[in-house]
């Protein structure tokens, strides 16, 4: 096998193979990169057993073939390469050289045989959105999975399709984020539990443009994301996930309307005097105009008012301020509206046309306060 | 006491003043910032035994009076403030709330009166120079300095003062780096040890113009820095310095001029098959006009020639690639020139007016090749 690639181009697609790769596994051949060169591509293949990668260099092919090499070494190497055409080529007995320059490193590689091959899919009629609207929908939702592998489908988002609506959901037990885009045509209903894992690498490789699409193709056990010259294969979550719908009351005693960004700061101020290990929630004292933010705790209090704008009763509650954080972090308006009931309800963050809502359960302030 | 100062003039002071907080003590005072108010100046003080600093910072004051407060949270409270006005107020009890806009906080602080006075130094005659050129000799020699805290001579750097000549030294056994600087006057000879860690935090917080002068006092053990609106003081480190002039040698069998941004990235580049735990060295093949950099590990190996002028005997050499790589970031110089003697005699890297002398031992190739 030998093939000359630019540096950089190389480098892209070993940062992308790379998202595959286990950090320390029981089978060594899954720490290496697949080069898997034939007379017209050149490709990089990575899986870690969850998730698959493929993606195409661009080169010149020399000679067909194929090699798997210590992916973290390749890497490193190709990282310090100065900025200029990379050889790579292999012997009979997979020694592999890389020269860029003056500079040849050579470095044992092995046969590729024994890496898993990912598995086939057929490929249907794919759901497709564009790269920015994926990268967003993951970003305002993931951070509510659970990491509590105990409970699968918790570590996984529910990706929704009825007709035009495209709906993903995150819960972990405390909260749930839903978030729900149009799409531009109609889809076949589809209902399938994605690994927060997968999501979290994919939302990585993602260039985010507006103008670059992905291609979504479901089947029974797999999503596969098709994008740029990548595919990146999962493996779906099995199992029913939760009937969020019932949870979604849509009645309310407060309601209030807050700058998004002023609100955020406030709690995050407040947060500093709160120890992990103490669990103290911020408590809101909603008023006529004007909202009370207020800790303590062991190391000190804090109070701070924000002006609201309020429709509806008066109240008393606790929350835990990351939950609030997270969401507010997340999403994009300028002014965000929250909808309450009472101190044992759930608070709901969410915009008119609900293209995104927010549980979180409260704190019971009766044990804390 | 009650000051009111802006948040960032606030910031700035609080981060000078971190540098002398040690992360955890036995003596919980000194965890704290001691904010001591006269009539006419608000100043911030800590001290960690080895190292004290005060700092004057600028704001208006209501009513004098002092408090010794947790210094992380202090600075955390303050880092997360909008930017407006911060107003500090203690009550006789030492509860001091921090207000800014509508965000109020109070903690708990204490009587300063346990809090360990910065030792009292007579000022004579200072040595002044630009906290430039302050700030680049630490740069370029404080990497050397030992961390082995069981020779505390190596854990510190010799300032020497000779005439006109300021000279900087750190050593650790294995190599020396030396700084030498003219000054714009002729000062007293002086000789003292100064801790690494000082120079380490002095240097963080120097602001490195080359139109600010720092002062610097000394006194039989210690040493005051003098900058803006701050002064560092710092214990020296007691004992006789190393004679390193015997070690410096002028003859050589083997000078070489190489450009220094190549040759550091070339060391870097095959610094990646070292594993930390191999201790492998970089070999150097030096022959008529080129030089070869090899490499052999366990993860592979590496070779690059690279261009030199070369005058005397051709040499086969190792070393550290560590020493290499601290010693050549540091010099600002295009090209360096090195001496040589044979493979087991240091290599100096050094130019023609000795302003920077870089010593390194060389690894002994009998054993590793």
């Amino acid at each position: 096998m030998k093939i000359t690639c630019k540096k950089t181009e190389i480098l892209n697609s070993v940062n992308i193979a790379l998202k595959a790769v286990p950090a320390k596994s029981t089978m060594p051949i899954l720490e290496c990169i697949i080069i898997e060169v034939t007379d017209s591509t050149i490709k990089f293949i990575t899986n870690d057993m969850e998730l698959g990668i493929e993606t195409v260099v661009n080169g010149l092919i020399t000679t067909a073939g194929s090699v798997a090499i210590n992916a973290k070494i390749f890497s490193d190497i190709i990282r310090k390469l100065p900025d200029s055409d990379v050889v790579i080529e292999t012997d009979a007995n997979y020694m592999t050289t890389i020269s860029c320059e003056k500079s040849v490193f050579t470095i044992a590689g092995k046969s590729g045989e024994e890496f898993p091959a990912l598995p086939k899919m057929e490929k249907n009629e794919p759901l497709i959105l564009s790269q920015f609207s994926l990268k967003e929908i993951i970003r305002q939702t993931v951070f509510s999975i659970s990491d509590n592998e105990s409970n699968k489908i918790m570590t996984g988002e529910l990706f929704e399709i009825n007709g035009n609506e495209f709906k993903v959901v995150s819960l972990d037990g405390l909260r749930i984020s839903i978030r729900k885009i149009f799409l531009k045509d109609e889809y076949k209903d589809t209902k399938v539990i994605v690994p927060g894992k997968t999501l979290n690498e994919i939302s990585k490789i993602l260039s985010g443009e507006l103008e670059n699409e992905v291609r979504i193709y479901f089947s029974e056990r797999h999503i596969l994301f098709e994008f740029d010259n990548t595919i990146v294969l999962s493996r779906l979550i099995e199992g029913e996930y939760y009937k969020i719908n019932q949870m979604l009351s849509g009645d309310y005693e407060t309601k209030l309307t807050i700058n998004r960004k002023m609100f955020l700061e406030c709690i995050d101020r407040a947060t500093l005097l709160i120890k992990e290990s103490e669990k103290k929630p911020i408590i809101l004292a909603i008023t006529e105009s004007s909202m009370e933010l207020r800790v303590n705790s062991s190391l000190g209090s804090m109070n701070e008012d924000m002006e609201i704008v309020k429709e509806g009763k008066n109240l008393l509650i606790g929350f835990n301020p990351k939950f609030f954080i997270e969401a507010l972090r997340v999403i994009d308006d300028e002014e965000v509206t929250l909808y309450m009931t009472n101190p044992k309800a759930p608070c709901f963050i969410k915009n008119a046309e609900e293209s995104y809502i927010y549980l979180i359960l409260p704190v019971n302030l009766g044990v804390v306060r």
